[in-house]
This record gives C-alpha cells, structure tokens and sequence, in this order.
C-alpha cells in the first residue's frame, strides 16, 4: 500500500530507497559500536579516544535521522529495527568486555572504512535515480572520510612498537 | 581478568550490574523503537506525535549512557552491541512501514509499561547491593512513567471510536 | 472512572496520591503567598527579600508542577483549583496590605518550616508505597530546607532588638 | 495607613487602584485553572492543547507580576492571596478530576471572554484616571484577544460533531 | 547595460538566472499562501498545522534570499517585485477566509508537489550551465520534499473519513 | 459564515478590520520592496544600505504578522494572498534592474512616508472603535517614522550634488 | 534650515519637539545623578543600593535613546550636549564627596518624583499633538514610577530613627 | 549557642553533621591536590589528564558547596578553614615539584578510592538520621565512582611496561 | 573625613586621584558629545558613522565606570555630576543641530586627540604614585588611539574636495 | 611514505588532492591580503569595507581548514607554509602602505575573480576523481562568487567618477 | 632537576618564582576563608555579603590558577597543597562557628588589606626581574582593591552604633 | 606620504613601529606553521596535539589583529603580505608531509622560545618609547609562554626514549 506518495517515479524511488536503507542500518550499527567502544576502551589514551568516538557517534545519529527522513519524503518508509540492524549490519565493532585503546582504534578505523567504500557505490547509483539523495550520501562520505583520517593518524606507527 | 577494579565486593557487583545491563538493553532498544516510530508515523495526529517520540529517545539515550557508564564505574564492562540489543529486547515496538498513529501510540505506551514493569524489580533487587544503582534507576521510572502517561493520555478513549 | 491507569496497585497508588495531593496543595499556596509578600513588602532589606522572595516562588512554582505531572503519571487526577487551595492551604502567610520587611521574613520561615514538618512525614509513609514518589518529596525537602536557612539566617538575632 | 507615597491624586489612585486589583485576581486566578486543566486533560488532543495551555499560564503569570507592581507603584498594596483569589475569581475553570480535550478547550474561551470582557470596562474607566494604567490594560487585552483566538480557532466547528 | 559582471559565459549566465528567477517566484509565493494558512486556519488541529506552516515559511524565505543573492552573484538582476508574484506565481494557495484544517493540509501538499516537480526540472537544465546553482536547487528540493512528506504524512487516510 | 467569534460589536469590527487589511498589504508589500531593493543596489553605499534594507524587512514581515493576527484575534479573517497584494499595495518600489544606491534611498523614503501618512488616518479612524488596534497601529508608525529618519538622514543633501 | 523632513504639520512638531527635548535632559541628567550615587554610596546597604542604581542609570540611558531617536525622526535634532544638560537639568542630585546610603535613597526619590511629574504634564500636552509621543511619554513614566516606588519602599519609616 | 535552629532532632543532627562535616574536609582537600596535579604534571599524556583533572576540581568544589549548605540548614555551622582541611584531610595527594602524568593518574585513583569507601560508610550511618543527607551522599558518590573508572581505565595496563 | 580608607600613601593617592577625576570627566564628557553626534549627523554615510559613534559612547561607558570605581577604591570619592562636566569638560564636541558626516568624522578625531594627549601626560605622572591606576590608563589610551586611527583613516583625503 | 592511508585509488587521489592543494594556497593567501586590505584601507568609505573585508577573511579561513582536512582526509598531506604561498600565490592584493577605499574595492574584486575562474576548472577536473571534493569546491565557488558580487556592486559606477 | 626549561635567567626565575608561589598561598588561602564566611554569616544583611563573598572566591581561584600556570609557565612548580597552605597562610579570617554580618565584613577588610599590601611590595621587587609577572601582580591588586572598598563602603560607619 | 597622523612622536613612532611589525610577521607566520602541523601531525597523541595547536593558531591570530590594528594607530601602515612574511619569518616550523606527534612538539616548542626571546627584547625597546605598545608586547610574552610551558609539559622527558 502506498501510504505516503513519492514525487519520483517508481525505479528512481527504489534506486534511492535501496541506497538509503543501506545507509541507515550502516549509520545505526556504527552509532551503537561507536557508543560500545566509548564504554568499554581502557589504555593510557583512554579519555582521548573517548572523547572522539562520542564525535563519530553523534554523527553517525544526526545523519541516521536525515537519511530515514530522506527516505521517508520518497516516500519510502525506512526500517530501522533492532532486528534489522543485527541482521544487516556488516561493519564490524569491539568484541566483548574491555578493549584497549590501540584495539578499539583499530576496528575503528576498519568500520569506518567499509563504510566509506560502501558509501562510494551507492554515490555511483544514485547519480541518475536522484541526485538529492546523491548529495546526501556525498555530505555523508565527507564527514565519515575525515573522521576515518583522525583515527588512522592516531595509530601510526600501524600497531608494531606502538607506543613502545 | 579484572582491569577495571570496583569499590563494590563480588556479590553487589554481581546483582547490580546484572540490573545495568538489562537496563542498558531496554534503553538502547527503546531509543530505537522510538526513532522507528517517528520516521514511520501518518495521520491526523502526525507532527504532533513525530516530536513527542523524540522526546522518548532522546530520553533513553541519555539515560543508556548513564546506566552504561555505572555499570563500568563498578568494574562491569557494560554491552550494547547490535547482536546483544537483538538477542535480549523484549520490549516490542511498531511492525515495519507505514504505521498509523492511534496505533503508534498504542505500541509505545505497551513498550514503556513492560519497561516500567522490569524496572521496578530492580529496584528492590538492588537496594542492599547498591543504593546508588538504585537511585539511578529509580530516577529513570520517574522519568519513563511521567512519559507513559503522557502517551496513555493521548490515547484515550482507548482505541474504540478513536478519534470519532 | 478510571482514564489513567496506574503502574502501582491501588494502595500504593493511594498513600503516593494522598501525599501528592497534599505536597501540591501546600506548593501552590507557598507561590501564592511568596508572591504576596514580594510584592506587599516595605523596609530597609526591601530589595534583598523581595528578590530572595522570588527564588521561593519560582522554586515552588516548579515543584508543584513536577508534583501534579508525578500524581498524573500514577493515575491519579491533581486538584489544584482555586477553591482547594483556599480550603486546604494551612502553611500561613503575610497578612493583607504593606509588611515590614523583618515581618515578612518571620512569616516566611514559618510556612516553610511547617511545610518541611508536613513533607518529612510524607517521606514516610511513602517509603514503602512508592520509592520514586518518596525521591521526588526528599528533593523538595532539601531545596526548601535550603531556602528556610536562608530566611532564618536572616533572620537573625531572632527579632528582639533586630536591626536597633 | 500610607506607607508608599502616591503619585496619582486619591481618585485617581481609588480608580486605578480597583482596576488593578479586579486584573490582578482574574490573572492570578488565570494561572491557576490553566495549570488545573493542564494537569487533568486528556484525549487525542493532549498533546496540543497541554502545551499550549502553559502559553496561558506564563502569560497570566508574567502579567500578574506586572499588574502587582503597578498597584505597589501608585501606592495601592496589591492583594494576591489564595483566600482573596477563592473569593473573588469569577471566570470558570475546568472541573475536577479528569477532563475530555474538546471540553477543556470551551472552558479556557469561556473563561478567556469573560476575562477580556472585564478588562475592556476597565479600559474605559482608567482612561482619565490613569493613562500608564490603562496601557498595560491595553496590552494584556491584546494578549488574552490572542490566546482567545487561538484556543477558538481549536474549538470548530464549535463541540456538535467534534472531530467526528 | 551589464552594471555586475559575471564569472559565467553568456549562455550558462541565461540558463541558470532563468531557473533561478523562477525559482524565487515559487519561494516567495510560497512564503505568502503560508503564511496566509498560516492565520486563516480553523479546526481541531488548529495549532499544530498553525505551527507547522511556519517553518514552511520560514525556509522559503530564507531559501529566497539565497537564491535571489544567488542571480546576483551571477550577474542577474532578480526580480522579486509584487507585480512580478501576482503574475508568475502559479502554485496555488488557500482560498479567502477562514479555512478548515484538512483543507490548508492538502492545499500546501499539492503548492508543495508542484514546486517539486518544477525544481526538478531546473535541476536538470542548470547540470551543465552551472554546477553551483545546480546545488542550491538540490538542495531548495531536499528541504521542500521532507516538508511534502510532513503534510503529506498528516493527510493519511487521505481525505475521506479523516478524523471520523 | 462567522467561524471565528468577535469580542468586538459589529461596527467597531468593521472599522479596526478595514485598517488592519490595509496595514497588512501595506507592509506585506513593503516587505517584498525592501528586498527587492536589498538584492538590486548598486553603489558606492551598496553594503550599507544593503543591511539596513533588511531591518525594514524583518520590522515590515514582523509587524505584519502582529497585524494578521490582530485581525484574526477580532474575527476578522485577514487577506495576504499575492494576488492581492498586487491589487491594493499602492507605496511604490524600484524598478526591475539594478538600480544605484541613492535612488534606492529615495524610493525607500517615498514608500515609507506614503505608509505613515496612511497610518496616521488610521490612527485617528480606530480610536473609538477599537483602542488595542490603535495601540499597535501607533507602535508600527514609531517604527517606520525612525525607519525613515534614518534613510532621509542618509539622503541628505537631497540628491543634487550628491556625493560629489 | 529643515534638513530631515517631518511627517507631522508645523505646530504638531513644535509641541512634540518641545516635550522630547525637555524629556532628553531630564534622563540623561538622571543617568548622570544615578552613576554618581553608584560611586559615592557608603553604608550597611552599600551593596544592594548600588546594584539597584544601575538599574536606574540602564534605563535612562535606554529611554534617552529612545526620546532622541524620536526627536529626530520627527525632524528636531535633539540637543544632549554637556552644557544644555548643567543649564537645563532640575531634578537634584547626590552632593559632591561619600554620601550615607539613606541620603541617596532619598535623593533619587525625590528626583524621580519630579522627573514623574514633569512627564505627566506632557503626556496631557502630546495627546493631540503627537499620540505616538504620547505613547512613548507614557511607557517611561510607568518605568519610572515602578523604580521610584522600589526607592520610597525602601525608605521605609521615612528616615525618622532609620535603622537604629 | 544555637544560631540557626534544626528542623531535625537533636541525635539526628550530630550524625547528619558529622557526616557532612567530613565530607566537606575530603571534598575541599580533593579539589586542592587536583589543582596541584593540574599545575605539576607532565609527561606526553600532559594535556588530556591536566584536562580531566580540572573536572575533578569543579566537581568537588561545586559538591563541596551544596555539602556545607545542606549543613547550615540542619543548623550545623560546617568549618572549611585552612587549618582544618590541613589538620582532617587523609585521603594524599601528589608530592611537591614536576610529577609525571602516569604517577598523576595512580595518586588520584588512590585519593577517589579513600573517598568512595568513607562516602559508602556515611551513606549507611546517615540512612535512619537524615535520608535528605543520604540523597546528597548517595548523589556525590556516583559521580566519584564515575571520575574513578575514568583515571583508572586511563591507568592500564597497570603502571608495569605502560606505555613502553 | 576620611570615610573610605586608602591603601596608598597620601602623595600618591592625590596624584592617582586627580589624574582618575580628570580623566572621568573627559569620558563621561566624551559619552555626551558622541551620543550627540549619533543622533545629529546627516549625510551619505550615516548609518555607517552613526553605529561608529555607538562603539565610543559604549567605550567611554565602560571605562568612565572603571576609572570611577578605581578612585573609590583608593579612597577618593569621584565627581560625576553634571555641574562638574559642564565646567571642566574641554574636548569640544558637535554644534547644535543636523551636522554632515564629514564635519562629525573631524569634531571626532580632534575630540580624541586631545583626550589622547591629556591620557600620555598622566600615564608619566602617575608611575610612581600608582603603576595599578597607569595600567588602566594604558588600557585606555590604547583604545581611544584605535578609535581615533579608524575615524582619521574615515576621514582621509583630509576634508578638502571629500567625496567629489 | 604513505602514513596516512587512502580510500581513493592513486589516480584519483592525485587529480583530488592537486585541486586541493591548489585551491589551500589560494584560500590561505587571500587570507592574508585580505587581513592587509582591512589594516591598511583609508577613505571615506572605511568602516564599511573594513568589516566587509573580515567576512572575505573569516570565509577564506574556514574553507582552508576545511581543504586542508580533505587532503589528510583522502591521503595527501597539504602544505601550507609560509614558504609555499610566496611561492605559489598568484591572485594579487593591495601594495604595501596606506590605500585608498575604492582602490581595495578593485583589488579585491579582480582577486576574487581569479579565484572563482581557477576553482570552476577544478570543479570540472575532479567531477570524476572525487564528487566528494568536487561538492566542497562548489560550495567555495558559490560563497567567493556571492562576495565577488557585494565588493563589484560596491564599486559600480567603476571607478571613473566614483563618489565624485 | 630542572624539568620545565625556562625563559628566564636564573636570578629573576628565583625573584618572579618567589613573588607567585606566596601570591598562590595568598589566594587559596582567601579562596577558603571567603567559602568559610559565605556558609558561616548570619544577621540582617546575610543574603546581600552571602552573594558579595562569592566574587571574591571566583575572583581568588581565578587568579590561583593564572599565578600558578604563570609560575609553571617560567619553569617554578607552583605549591598549593593543603599543608602548605596551612603553613603558610597569614592574612587571617573567619571563627569557626556561626558569625554575625558586621564581624565577617571586618575580617575580610582586613584580609583583603593584607593581601594587597603584601602584593604591592611584590610589584616592586618583579618590576626588574619579570614585567610579565609584575603585570599580572598589578591586575589582581586591581582587583582586590575594588573589592576591598566594596566591603569598607559596607562597613561605614564603621562599627560604632552600626545598625543600631 | 603620511596619511593616518600619529599621537606619538616621530622618534618614538619609529622604535615602535618596528616592533609592532617585527610582531606581526612573528605572529602571522606562526599561525601558518600552527595550522600546518595541526594539519600534518600523526601518531598516537594525534587528537590531544591536534587540537591544542588550534589554541596556538587562535591565539596568534588573534594577536596579530591586535599588533596590527595597534600600527595602524599610531600612523604605521603594518604589512602582513605573503611575501614579507616569506622573506622575514625566523621561527622554523614544520617539515612538509606527514610528521610524527613528537617532533610536532618540538618544532612549536623550539618556535615560541624563539618568539618569546625576540619579544622580551621588543619589550626592553619600547618601554621609553610607547608604554602602550609596550603593555600589548607584554600580554602577548605571557600568552606565548603559557603554551610554550604546556607544549614543553607535554615534551617531557625530553626525546629520548619518549614514550618508550
């Protein structure tokens, strides 16, 4: 049943509508992995990394509401579900129990990146369907590519001799 | 291994962590129930109801970080992981599309009385174990119920001859 | 009839609506008669306890909305008409036309104490019916304990020879 | 005794004077039966119409404090007291216990009219006595006008057939 | 006679000054029948929609001055004259006198569905005449498309039997 | 139909209504010339008079509102549509095109005199009929009358010789 | 020569002038006066008086804008300079050198007692001139009257044994 | 001398005091050796912890406020003098000169965990005497509990190879 | 008598507190003549001067208050009265009436550079008698020299052929 | 080395991050010419452009930072050294010393213009390699085209005769 | 060892050293004995000094901080640990124990004049070795001696019959 | 040509106008080289550097508005151009590309102890000269050497084998 009506035609609507869904299950998993971490890191840069994965989860929310909100004025009504998210989500996050620091910046840095090149595909696809919802997904990679760079400048040396 | 050690003994860190982290579980799902209910509202009642929902959520966020936060304060790595939140939420929440808004309100106020329910159990678990843990948890039923209502009292006259 | 339902079985729902009730009849009068004495005032310290006058009534005005929005979330309808006020209120006042400042702040001490005593035995008999609504008259009980010092502090030396 | 000097002559303060004071009761009195129905409404409109019965209240509030003042300036000691309020208030309020949204809506017109009908007599009678007074009767006229409108405009078509 | 001269080649100057003078037509046509909505509005949902319409007036107003400083930046001379609205202004609006609420709802979705499909349009011809127009409209149609979705998601069951 | 009630008599409503339609399409109009002006300048003066074009918008958009909803207030229906604005609105404005800053200063001196001589009848007009309409009609000529000292100090000496 | 136009006739302007210039040396002479005392208060109450006073010397400050910004739009030029003030000023002050706070209290009782009675003669002299005038005449001597009434409540038993 | 009367019996008095009397010493002598931290630590971690221990610091001065006030409202005149703090305070704190930032965080887990456990002993003996005093305990011990976890997760792993 | 004692030596506190009533009366004296200025100028660059003006007079505000309460602190009581800056004000200011742009933009430079030159001499006379009252005499200077650079810079070609 | 790793393949990496690094020595020393202009700038027309010249700097400020973290953010260190924008700057600026107001004007103009016409071809270069910088380069080109506009219809009638 | 490098000589390190680390003890000192009359004050007056001591403990730990980060900032660990203070502290205060309005003025004069005249001989040993330091001693002299006439200004008459 | 007049003499305009502008090339290239590193810095300190350098480059460029508005004031053009800042700059900064966390830290370290040296002996220069000019150099030296202490805090221990 078609609820709330779309002013794009029917395979533009399901273009854009796949590509935001995606999207938002990608934002919500991030937002709570994000939040995870922000609990469980332990190490000398705990208040540090703490601080910054409270960034990527405010982002990852304030984006989360625009897309579903993008997706419902398509008039597609979007689905972000606990069940949805667990059996969706593919970015990855901290395994259980405490983490130290140079871990968590590390799965970081892996999450953020799959989510990037995700990302990058759905730009592609939705240049033709509509390209508002292209401009969102663009606004989207710039801010999760900066902050993809303020974690990997944090783990240089690349983990071997780290801090040691 | 213990890396985070707690000014609580064993047994009160047992119970009132148990406490935080079903806590945790129902606040997080509850955040996102609540977000899906605002993104997928219609009806007469739309705008009126679609910001009453992110007071909701906003509510549980908040809280989720304070009861995740106790939980580590007391040497108790807390989880909210995707897969934890799709394992344990019991709370319920608006079936997928488009949903009509006497039946949002229904949804909600079923969720937050389930919530309330559990809650206060745990009151009266953890008053021995740790009066701070019940204090904290005490103050989010206040705030849960002065919401239940809000939403029951929109509800009525209960759902027969709604509206008409 | 019952429009609200109640997440407290119907005892606990009476003592906490009886102690509610009561607690609100005595803020709302507080406001009344701190209003009163603001604007009824004369005297040296003029200026000093007719700002001091307006933290009561603010701090009370709020209170007694907190109290009312408690009382509606656990069932129970609040009554704060005029008339209820006028027949329950027993806290005392300034009495009608200009008061002199050192008056003012006797009479003010008073109704506070006497609401203090009132709330005090509230805390009790809440205990055991309703540990949230005994949370929420533990919080009123400090704040005016705090403004009752801060009256009586002025207060000082007790009258006789005051200011001469 | 006339403790606060008057710069008005003593008809024009007697006039002026009772103008002021009948304002001051009717606001006061205002604010109380706006908190009342704000508290004990419910019905599909709750939400609406509990917000926007706290516009009532801050307004009547925030103009009974400058009414007050006024008195006190032209040397008439105003009287606010919660006695004073039970006996002379003559606009209406809700009912006790819990009341239906449409119901509430006819009750704050009512009692709106009738307090503007009031202060438009006091309009024409301050106009020689008192120009500054009368000012501030014009302008709280405004206001009320305002708020009236806009509680009527909720009110069509006018309680046969509401919403139905 | 070229008084600002522009950094774009004759032909991108005519493409993109004509969408975004029609353009501006729509948005502060928009803002007018908004704002008339705005005060005509009568029924049930009096206030949420009263306050729904001004945040459709307030972003095309703040939309029109980008888009009209936009035509300037260029080299255009905008015209936003009320001569020029009368006559080019051909999205549709509420009629004389006082409107019912479900009347004003679907009157601002189809102003709304029209400018959409018009922005649509434009953002097609500006791609190659200027990229920096071509966003702004992108950007114009996300926020007019999300309040679209907005009414269009309080207009459900649409029309017949609503609120009955 | 008479939706919305009047607190006024019959002809007093009529006389306040007719002066507040005409303020509103005085300054609905005033508002769209103001911008116009503000987006078309040219000049040595541009950036000056470029900002204090926007404060006569933002008092003329305002002022407006107070006015419509005064109207409405009086259960008068108010008429801000496009169409007629471009009928009634009688003050004058520039010219399409660019146009050089002290012509703009003078065809804003001109449209704001014309609006004040028309206030000021209707000052007198609504005296007797509705004393809260005349309160605010004066409120709105202070406004402009400072508004128009300020661009008529700006215009001296009087265009010949001007700035050279 | 008449440099800024005005919108009223010649005698309207000449009556109107006259009350804003008189009205221009009375405030910025009480800004002065009030500073002073702000400065050379000493005594118990030092404090609190010498916040008060500057609530005196904001609003004048405040008002003389307001009184020669109108001037001016009226096409006077307002004259506030040093000379005009020590030659035209005639409401009193502090003596030079410590004063005893008591003695201030009365000093700017009795200066805001004249400043009060000069503005009532004028608001009868504007009435026909200039209601705009008027209207801004009478808003200043509500202001006014409430400090004077503050300082006199204040003053309390009339300095007769004051404090001792 | 009693100054300032208690609105609780005697017996409950000394022991709320006394309660309160001690916290007051740990809270003012933890707000000094944070400074000290704050001004004398360096290292590479410099920064984050000179950071995080300014929050320490506003902590215990904000709790140290509210301590001695709820003090003088039960009529116990608290003693926050120079010598008493040096004379009562046992809770350590850094050495004198430059101290590196993982010795910083180790003295500072001590003094929270001193502090915590005394909280947690007067948090029972103030249970019967003043549940009002036990709030305020309970209120300060979370959040030291929470200031805890955060410099001891910063601490691992555990002073041993850290950070090399 | 010596009601408010000093802490400096007596030479030194009448050094210090002659060059602190002096200065008083220029900034009190200047805060005239620049709000004079702001009200009377005409000319193209009005608006641009007239908000110039507004930042002196805020300037000389503030730091006549500072200088004020610096010669109380040291125990002389300041002179602000008007008598006193009529007699002793010697930095010259605007002739009565409307006065072109231009001529304000000169009577202002020189105004500050005399103010400018008066400030050096007492910098040099009062270091030894007070470095604290030389620092804040500094602190002026500094001010008024960018005050005055920006209105010479306004005024540049210097006066002959200006603007033509 | 590559440090910090890239989400973009090495072609496109090189195409961004030249357009990039490119347009940061343009930003940067825009910035500084335009902090020079607001320095040296004299003329009547002082005030004006001087603070219209902060807003080009604080622009050129923000977007720099935002450039230069887009670089790191896809791979590429940027260099902004001192060294680098000697070297590489080529949009002109004022000559050192004092320079008249309609002199900065054109400077800035043609300055701006030079910037707009080397991003435009960036836009086009990098509409492939990255939409993502391709999207901030845009939103450049659109606020340096809007301040081009305000400083050429600043300088309209262009410079011969100007003012004069 | 010398961990922090300074920027100065060693002989003025040691003079500046000396000069802050007493300034420091001075002003955590009067930091705790303004806490210590603020809780402990009662009498007529206790609201108005209650609020005065709290500038002066904001002002004192503000300056703490700066003189001990200045020390830090020239290579001197700053000392403020509880014993020290307590060692070292010499300006005096409050008994222990409730204390009356008139008897806690007092005993600030007289810190407040110790205080400043022990910072104006540190002014004159600093002014060779360090002008930075010098500087900051004569802005918290500033200080102190305003606040000190505050509190002497209050105190006039000067205790003899004071209050009666 | 002497446009801007100076209210120093010539000799002392000289001295310190080169101060002033040795300042202002010192200050602008450090707020080049502060962004550079904050641009280019990486390793596991990257987040707390990172934004502590943001401190610096604010605090720089701050200052430099200051010295060179402060030029402009006493009649000396200042010049900030690209290439004076190039030919002039003497502090170092950062090598281009990424650079390690450390050697960030001593870069800027090595940076202000240059800048400072160089201002204390400006500070020695303009004392006879401009003890205004003198005072700003004064504030910068403190500002400067605050973060040179907390840069070198964060160096400790000194390099070798740091954090390792």
């Amino acid at each position: 049943m078609t609820v709330v009506k779309s002013t794009l035609p029917d395979d533009a609507r399901r273009v854009a509508g796949d590509a935001l869904q995606q999207t938002l299950v990608d934002l919500l998993g991030l937002s709570l992995v994000g939040k995870q971490a922000h609990w469980s890191i332990v190490g000398p840069r705990f208040r540090s990394i703490h601080l910054q994965l409270d960034e990527v989860v405010d982002s990852a929310r304030a984006f989360s509401d625009t897309v579903a909100e993008r997706a419902a004025a398509i008039g597609v009504a979007p689905d972000g579900r606990p069940e949805t998210i667990a059996a969706s989500f593919s970015l990855g996050g901290p395994k259980v129990g405490w983490v130290r620091d140079s871990e968590v910046v590390q799965v970081i840095v892996d999450a953020l990146e799959s989510a990037i090149r995700r990302l990058r595909e759905r730009i592609e696809t939705t240049e033709k369907a509509d390209p508002v919802t292209q401009d969102l997904l663009i606004a989207i990679t710039a801010d999760l590519e900066k902050q993809r760079w303020m974690f990997d400048a944090e783990n240089y040396p690349h983990e071997e001799g780290d801090e040691g």
